[in-house]
């Protein structure tokens, strides 16, 4: 540094003054390149935004597969695997199909999945409930809130389930508690309009929609718990 | 310039280049600071997340409000100031109201309005559908799909609006077309659990989520799209 000429030594000076204040751009940029790429590692466990179910024209997907899948609630398996013969199977077993899309949703949840659902009759669906709940080592805990009439109506399974020793409320009231959205590990929500039935899952037109935007989540965790307190029976008995 | 020794004029010239360096970045933030706050000033014309339906508890809407509400169709406009006797009347003039916040998203259409409705018996909201395609000076694009076996039901507004004028598509098939959503301008999805019936909007417990993220946005647009061909006259006789 001695042996540089005053205008040398002022050139090196301006140089490194330089160079760290581009530094301090390209590091905020590398940064927020490392934080967006956890952020959509991170969502693509929910790997889709929006799930249509698309009418009777809907190829069913493979029971085999579909009741395997609920059963191992895992959401990296390939349902194709867990048909016992794919080759000879006419049914559907594409992992696109809306119907794994949103197994695959639910199978996600790790701690809670609180679902507020109208009407409960899928058998898969509520094999997957079931199968969370006593998920090893770590169950996923469930809980399930419904309509009053369709507590007990032909098909339900939530008898089932509350039998088995998940905890159901329902409303007291002949409106109906038509919600269908369940919000897994509260963090992330699932709404639309598709009830868990046979017909709704495998005839009818439908929208399932998952959103993990913070606002949303927050308000349907608050709306859930707002009813399974409302829904409770020392609520009722102090009525 | 001349004046300056060579030592000054290199310090001189490297506090300009600085001045350069520190000046984008400011720039950027700037920017993205105006692009934000423009971006949330559009959202609070969307001024609503998640709508909840409270269930039988809930005191009901002012009906002259919400009548004079959704024929005004503006989304500026207080409740309250349209009932005769807000007063006296013993209904809900809150503009918090889960109905009056549907109306006012619903009125914020501009431009289009497809909606894809498993039922309509709705005065109210069939009325403010009416409204918005026949506003002036610049009407609406309002289009409609519903589910066949409802297109005709006890009740239904559905004739009354096609007779009306308003374009109207349905399935062909004994499955519910069961969708619950409708895309706003282009940029805005309402998607939920409530159809648009006196029970739905007074009766029961559902939520209506509105959602402007362009890829949901996207994806329900391209459905009803592709719902509005499936569903038209031509693709029908084409069999």
């Amino acid at each position: 540094f001695q042996s540089l000429s005053v205008a040398q030594r002022y050139l090196l000076l301006a140089g490194a003054g330089l160079a760290c204040l581009a530094a301090g751009p390209l590091l905020e940029r590398l940064l927020k390149f490392l934080i967006n790429r956890r952020q959509s590692r991170g969502r693509c466990r929910r790997q889709f935004d929006c799930i249509f179910f698309s009418g009777g024209s809907l190829l069913p997907p493979c029971q085999a597969a579909s009741q395997a899948l609920a059963a191992a609630a895992s959401s990296s398996n390939d349902p194709a695997v867990f048909c016992p013969d794919p080759s000879d199977c006419r049914l559907s077993h594409s992992s696109q199909h809306p119907y794994f899309q949103l197994i695959r949703q639910l199978a996600s949840a790790v701690r809670s999945l609180d679902l507020c659902m109208y009407t409960l009759s899928s058998p898969d669906l509520s094999a997957l409930l079931l199968a969370l709940s006593q998920r090893k080592p770590r169950p996923v805990r469930v809980r399930v809130i419904c309509d009053s009439e369709q507590l007990h109506s032909l098909g339900s399974a939530i008898a089932k389930l509350r039998s088995a020793g998940l905890p159901i409320r329902a409303d007291s009231t002949s409106y109906f508690m038509h919600h269908k959205f369940c919000v897994i590990d509260r963090s992330l929500v699932l709404t639309g309009s598709l009830n868990w039935t046979g017909q709704g899952t495998l005839g009818n037109w439908e929208n399932v929609v998952a959103l993990d935007d913070v606002k949303v989540v927050e308000a349907f965790r608050r709306e859930f718990e707002r009813l399974w307190q409302e829904f409770s029976p020392a609520s009722r008995s102090a009525r």
